[in-house]
């Protein structure tokens, strides 16, 4: 997976990188300077989950409604839990400068790069999503200058109205320098290879940025055999709901019109990694009148990344590093929803090669979603 | 995964190879016996499907019927092809004998695991369901009774109308000397964890009889997303199926009742394997309320069994060894929906120790389903 480096953003990172330095300061950095020695990997963890305030009560809002879907499940448990007895999980999403800084230093963590966590905005109506967005997107652009060298962020987007989206897609990479998108999953139901979400895609190739597909619950549409033991959330329904939209995106043709579309996806790679076998000889181009150019395999080496998030598994790594490239592989914690020392534990004692260490733990990061080497 | 073997039907599985070798004759077992050589790995393909003409004549009139169902695309097009056009797969379904022996003996297969084909009886009403499972367990008892060492067949049953199919199961094992059970997944929507159902769990169980959960198109209450790009099928939707269903058997606690039931699933373990470390993690007993006894992993490990029909990936083959054991994975070819050779030159080639291959190729399928080792 090649990227074109943008001058641009090159340039940019490099004065942020330079002017942090500068201002280093407080225990966090100097915390982290301690446990930095000969040997050490510098980690960016790329699927890391935050929020603001304005998103947390909307999305309260949505949990009191009389919505019946999947993601009400765990929304409704962080957005609309008891005052005297307020879910933890939500202080950490909304904490971005005090004890997540900690904990990264405690880790020896150098970067987050941040998210809007799931359903991010594609809950809510177009315009409060769009206007959400932009929000989420100010504050993240805001963190980010105060530690360029301890954050980085994925921009969310409305696409309820793809239009606006993509304008907002614009902004939040040529004005704010944000480091590319997430888009969690379904918006009502719909992917994004279907025609009306194209100017997402166009936008995302066009500014040469990635689109992180995030997990929710799977779409109301898959959702019945997933509503029993909780399998709607990350134990299982995540993982299909966002495989199955990496699939419709190689199988439906779309990547033959977005050619350098860069998408990531999380958990190993939603399985995607382990059934490209079949679904290469089942969905070969022509097989049962298919027309799509090339094979899911191709596609998913020229189209897509993944990352290692909820996935600590050296043997799942393994296999992914001989399947598609230490080069399309990213380390990651999931933070807040699972914890930072196992993680960091896992990648440092994973059987890897240096060169494979440094591609997962920073290098393929810094080329896919452009932030500065250091 | 460790089965009692059963004196009785080791004894009829003796006594058959005896009567076959008996009357060996004939093109196909004199093409056999002079590709065997020394070195030579015993091949039991476990995944092979076939059909009765009764069966294909009633699919082919749910075909016609005005039911409006994803499984209804392959079943259109394989039993309700024009006169003059007829699909040729059906041909190869229908053949016991004549060409499915040639193509076994031209590439050196041993045996075949039969199964009534995709979506078996599990479309027709309960009375038909059952009197066709009948009619095509007698069917496959009677083939392999002629060709002992060349054919073993998994027994149907009606989960339509679950007391008589626990019936049918007992005679299939005890009358006819079947070897396990075939079941398509879903049944009008529903999973086998499900309490109506455990008349069946309990008879595989007591019979001491693996049930193979094949695949078939996604229930109908998942089935949205798959509706385009034929994602319901072999590429995509099969595995998502049949993989839920068995996560809904480990993570419903089911097996805690059922703790000695045999479950197989093909297609490299429809990605179930790849995804352990994260079902653990996130499916944790206690977790969310969860109150089944066991992780995945350790149901996995003690309650199914894969094979590797349709994903001739060494290194998916590779992973699935290193996670669950060669004694947990049984070769399969998927004929007459993949051709023989490339699955035979695809494990014969595997970079295999020999005691992994003697297991993949033969040695777990004779212990999982009771075939008589030769």
């Amino acid at each position: 997976m090649k990227f074109m480096k943008l001058g641009r953003r090159d340039v940019l990172g490099g004065l942020a990188a330079i002017t942090a330095a500068g201002l280093a300061s407080g225990a966090g950095n100097s915390a982290q300077a301690q446990t930095r020695g000969r040997g050490r990997v510098k980690k960016i963890a790329t699927e890391e989950a935050c929020s603001i305030p304005e998103v947390a009560e909307r999305l309260g809002e949505v949990a009191r409604s009389a919505w019946d879907n999947l993601d009400l499940k765990l929304v409704n448990s962080i957005y609309n839990a008891p005052a005297d007895s307020p879910n933890a999980l939500l202080a950490q999403l909304l904490d971005l400068e005090s004890e997540r800084l900690r904990v990264m230093d405690e880790n020896d963590v150098d970067m987050h790069l941040l998210s809007l966590t799931a359903p991010g905005v594609q809950m809510f109506d177009a315009d409060t999503a769009t206007a959400l967005a932009e929000l989420a997107n100010d504050r993240l652009a805001d963190v980010v200058k105060r530690h360029p060298t301890r954050f980085a962020a994925l921009a969310s987007c409305a696409p309820q109205d793809p239009a606006r989206a993509a304008k907002e897609m614009e902004r939040a990479i040529n004005t704010l320098g944000l480091n590319g998108f997430v888009i969690n999953s379904h918006t009502n139901n719909e992917y994004l290879d279907e025609q009306k979400y194209w100017p997402i895609l166009e936008a995302a190739e066009a500014l040469n940025a990635a689109i992180y597909i995030h997990p929710r619950a799977p779409s109301d549409g898959m959702a019945a055999p997933f509503d029993a033991y909780r399998l709607e959330a990350a134990v299982w329904g995540y993982g299909l709901e966002v495989g199955t939209h990496a699939v419709r995106l190689m199988l439906s043709g779309v990547l033959d019109r977005f050619e350098n579309l860069k998408i990531v996806i999380g958990h190993m790679g939603e399985a995607v990694p382990f059934w490209l076998w079949r679904l290469d000889y089942m969905g070969a181009p022509g097989r049962q009148g298919r027309t799509q150019k090339l094979k899911a395999s191709e596609y998913f080496q020229r189209n897509f990344a993944i990352t290692t998030s909820g996935v600590e598994d050296p043997l799942a790594l393994r296999y992914c590093i001989d399947k598609i490239g230490a080069d399309h592989i990213m380390w990651a914690i999931d933070y807040p929803y699972q914890p930072t020392a196992p993680a960091v534990a896992w990648i440092d004692e994973a059987p890897l090669t240096d060169d494979e260490r440094e591609q997962i733990c920073h290098g393929t990061a810094e080329r896919i979603f452009h932030i500065a080497a250091s």
